[in-house]
């Protein structure tokens, strides 16, 4: 499969990466806006690298890093594109993909109507096969939607309530706040999060109100959830064992901050130290009656790369969910 | 009354000034630890300073600020004393306060048996007549109680889930942290709120999870509630119009975090910006069956204020608690 990254920033440069360690994929280029550093260092890695526009390409010549082309030029050679555009760009490139009769990869910035499925591996990979277009959808979706798919099958959920604290910017991003508030993001409730979970699973019902703090690391979802049993702590964390891209971790080893989990994946030498897995504290687990609670973190920069990878099989082969899913977790290092 | 001051710090000094402008009470003093420049400006505010111990003496003196004694000149020569020493420390002084004979409240630092009665003006002012020793419960435990007893008289609370974001640090604390990460404080659930809260309100069932993210400007609580009977976003608005110490906001005035609530009480030219009222965001409300949600602010500097005064009258006056508040409340600009 001949794929196209249309984006080279926080996502475009994961996937470039994730897409080239697959063996059943080729990373046919890589397209870029920007003429900075990036774009130098997917030259260096020997990515085909193309200009979004003829602007583009003569400010990267200007760089130094000639590319090959223009987008146009790269999407049809291709079997299918990720785009990995900010916001609302990629509804935008729709109109290319369209004309040039390509399949696309959306991401969660865009709306759900842009490509008319949203996309969690372990939710609905085999519904996907056909599509032309699927949106993977956002990090705290994707993490949320992990979580709840694999709880809501165990013991049925009657309702999610998730408080989200969000991080600010991403490490690089030096222009963004807050530096010393929490906003209200926003101040009503519910958050865009709970309509965006019921993307992928239409029957949850679930309320998510979401704040803002000042850090880079991680976001950090608190969950109060009303089964429809009651439960014990021990059931849910079998549960959490069994359930696809989750990495448990314990407040009594240390992990007491999304700042130790990062350290975690560094010392792991995890790629940018990403963390792909949905995270949840062992010991924040606590059942009580049908009540169940517990923390969960997610790698802002990172969790949605394996689903990417899997939206490409779903679209373009025959490899059905588990496998493309023990192919993906096998090449990224993730344990299950 | 004669009141003193014990310790003289974030809330120390706070307590002092509200004393001070209260008609029915005379600061009789306050007590200082450490030589800095809190101190120097107390003596210049005319508050007549003791030493806690000889070496804070010593050390004052080496300021250029003598004290007119130590701590136990200044409690044997009055009618009560607010402790509000460092967390522990307070339990610590207590053996004074029995040895001398003489009424203290304590900070919600301690232990609710430090003092056998944990006190939220409009919860229980009148059950604390006649007690030696009452502790006035944290700012988060407060904030909690006034809008919780309000909401549980109105509709019956069958649970209260509250997510707390607590700031890391106070404006002047420079060596804590955490500065890019939340921290799971703690990892378990349920924080220890959800027990503090029911050293006011027994009967409540309630689970609080608690994390600390960098900031200092206020804590931000999440709560999602169930109520015994359905209701309206209009009915629980209209409840928390009721509740005392509630300063309804709303995000489309342009509150949209902590950070303006504190901007708009230095625009208010409350002393020190101080924020006594728990904070509500009026558009955060959401009442959607039996549920609601909402938003509530916690400024951890100044909420217990009011608190410590109406707690001082409780113990030493006959004056009724509808009567206490009012008197505090006018004297600190408090609306209602």
């Amino acid at each position: 499969v001949r794929v196209a990254i249309n984006g080279y920033g926080v996502i475009g440069r994961r996937l470039a990466d994730a897409v080239a360690a697959q063996t059943d994929m080729e990373l046919a280029g890589v397209v870029k806006v920007r003429a900075d550093y990036k774009a130098r260092l997917a030259v260096e890695k020997g990515y085909p690298l193309y200009a979004a526009d003829e602007k583009s390409r003569t400010a990267l010549k200007a760089l130094g890093v000639s590319p090959r082309g223009v987008a146009d030029d790269l999407i049809s050679d291709v079997d299918i594109v990720v785009d990995a555009c900010p916001d609302e760009v990629g509804a935008a490139n729709k109109a290319t993909y369209q004309r040039l009769g390509r399949r696309a990869i959306f991401q969660g910035g865009e709306e759900h109507d842009v490509a008319g499925f949203s996309f969690v591996a372990q939710c609905n990979y085999e519904a996907a096969r056909g599509r032309q277009f699927v949106r993977v959808v956002s990090c705290n979706t994707t993490a949320l939607c992990r979580v709840l798919h694999s709880l809501d099958g165990q013991f049925g959920l009657r309702r999610a309530g998730v408080v989200i604290a969000r991080r600010a910017a991403d490490p690089d991003e030096t222009g963004k706040g807050p530096i010393d508030a929490i906003s209200l993001d926003p101040v009503t409730i519910p958050s865009h999060h709970a309509h965006d979970v019921n993307t992928v699973l239409p029957q949850l019902k679930i309320v998510t109100m979401a704040i803002k703090v000042p850090t880079t690391h991680m976001h950090l979802h608190s969950l109060l959830l009303s089964l429809a049993t009651p439960t014990s702590e021990a059931a849910v964390l079998e549960a959490l064992e069994h359930t696809p891209r989750l990495l448990l971790i314990t407040g009594r080893e240390g992990f007491k901050s999304t700042a130790s989990v990062i350290d975690y994946a560094r010392e792991k030498k995890r790629s940018r130290n990403d963390v792909y897995e949905a995270v949840v504290w062992r010991d924040s687990v606590r059942a009580d009656d049908s009540e169940a609670y517990l923390f969960l973190g997610v790698h802002q920069e990172a969790i949605v790369v394996p689903e990417n990878v899997d939206a490409i099989r779903a679209l373009c082969s025959q490899v059905a969910a588990a496998e493309s899913m023990r192919l993906t977790n096998q090449t990224l290092g993730i344990a299950r």
